[in-house]
């Protein structure tokens, strides 16, 4: 089953303790899309400028990615520029140029309107309304947000997750947004706003799946190699959604196992700049990571 | 089979978001102590003053904890005095009078030193030596430490280390004495010194368990109420340790059960002022926390 993302494709320079790479392929919305099509088939909506190089349309073109909801406007790319010292948790954001995205209005295709797996990538969240006005009927809405709109549009935030089933977010973010420090108390106090679960991003500390009956956790894969974190959440989601749609349940043990898929994704990315490390994956890949994360968290009841 | 334990007993008054305690039970030695004493037997070494109230060496009588090495001397006891505020993940030490813990000197009883499993405290990595030296062949020597040792005695903490099994240490710790920020590189730096494994203990992310060819990792409890994370780390390295002295076993499958016993006793730990708590207890409230934690970590990989 197909899903519609919603989100950023940018244009990053990124600087790292292990080195730099200047005007890479970057985006919310194309490290959710790379990650995801590993699953399922991903339909991309976002915005680009006429400066966007041919050969980032071919990576998006190559994971089978449909691009006729990505709009090419007069003008240059979304660019982002930040670095990471080394505890890599926390990115430095150095100059972000909206450009193109500034005036971005995500107009749905007609044949992406029947679309029932809908992520909703870190947009403002009056144009993430926008987007669900045009989608009919899906099974699971997933949307993301950031500091910048809990902190400026909070109301219009909240109006938005009454229609969303999962709300991904980081930790810090959480807090702010309930304006709680618990994350348990944190999670019932989101939840009365509309949404079913909460997936909760922990950078190195991996994720928290928290429902209103169950919570799963699982870590972040302990890689001796981490590179760029850049676009690990969005990895994460894609992995996570990818997995949803594709089996088609919203089952707690694959609700568990999407939260795997989320973080073996994500612990992929990680490992090189760009979507270098996540544009080279195959099935056996990462099947075989997803038993390293069973490996890393086993353990048997007594007897 | 039973675990000496070296470490202090202290008096804490302790301020949290939630309340506050005066001259409450505390100390390293006494949360190890305690949450050891569910698992296996546990003799105590350390000192205090004669303040020491009669009904704090009742409690720990009650757990059976075997006090002929608690020498009692002229003075004061250690005392701590610290708050927390809400992310309570970072204890801000108000006062501490180290009384008569400043001139401590370890003399363990004869019936002590054939204990075959060893927990060093938090002390003086000279201190925890001369308690290695005094003991006959043990068959599993874990030890914790802290920032002051890392930066005050260093070439002492390596020696010490050389004869220690298992280092049970914070993770800002770990990269502070390995000078290596990557948790996965930084415990092979500390293995070159003489440790088989390390427990790293990661606050409310839970720990992780790096041996030389395996790594498990343990998500901390997620509580809707946290009261006072004091002693939480001594918590778990008790039910850790008295774990592994009950099974009499160094398996893989033991090692990760002990680290789930340990964060079961961190959590409950935290749920209340000083060991309030965690002499409450029995095995059926341990056990049931234990089969929690499976079903917050478990998920089954694809048929």
């Amino acid at each position: 089953m197909s899903i519609l993302v919603v989100g950023s494709v940018a244009m990053d320079s990124v600087k790292t303790p292990f080195g730099k790479i200047d005007n890479a392929l970057g985006g919310s919305a194309t490290y959710f899309s790379v990650s995801a099509s590993y699953f399922s088939p991903v339909k991309l909506v976002a915005v680009i400028g006429e400066d966007f190089p041919k050969k980032y349309l071919d990576v998006l073109k190559k994971h089978d990615i449909d691009l006729s909801g990505l709009q090419k406007v007069k003008g240059k790319t979304f660019r982002w520029k930040g670095q990471y010292t080394y505890d890599l948790n926390q990115a430095e954001t150095l100059d972000t140029q909206l450009n193109v995205f500034a005036h971005f209005s995500p107009n749905i295709p007609e044949q992406y309107k029947k679309s029932e797996y809908v992520f909703l990538g870190n947009i403002d969240p009056e144009l993430q309304l926008e987007v669900l006005k045009q989608v009919k009927n899906p099974k699971l809405v997933a949307c993301d947000t950031m500091n910048y709109w809990i902190s400026s549009k909070k109301p219009q935030l909240i109006k938005t997750l009454k229609k969303v089933d999962i709300l991904v977010i980081n930790e810090a973010e959480v807090r702010e947004l309930a304006g709680e420090s618990n994350l348990v108390k944190a999670s019932k106090k989101i939840f009365s706003w509309g949404p079913k679960a909460l997936v909760i991003k922990r950078g190195e500390y991996g994720a928290l799946f928290v429902g209103r009956n169950h919570i799963f956790s699982a870590p972040a894969y302990p890689l001796e190699k981490v590179f760029d974190p850049t676009g690990a959440g969005d990895s994460f989601a894609g992995g996570f959604m990818g997995y949803l749609a594709k089996c088609r349940s919203l089952e707690d043990h694959d609700l568990r196992r999407a939260i795997v898929f989320g973080s073996v994704m994500a612990s992929f990315n990680v490992e090189d700049f760009s979507l270098n490390k996540l544009r080279s994956l195959d099935w056996e890949k990462i099947t075989d990571r997803f038993h390293q994360f069973k490996k890393l968290t086993h353990f048997e009841v007594l007897k």
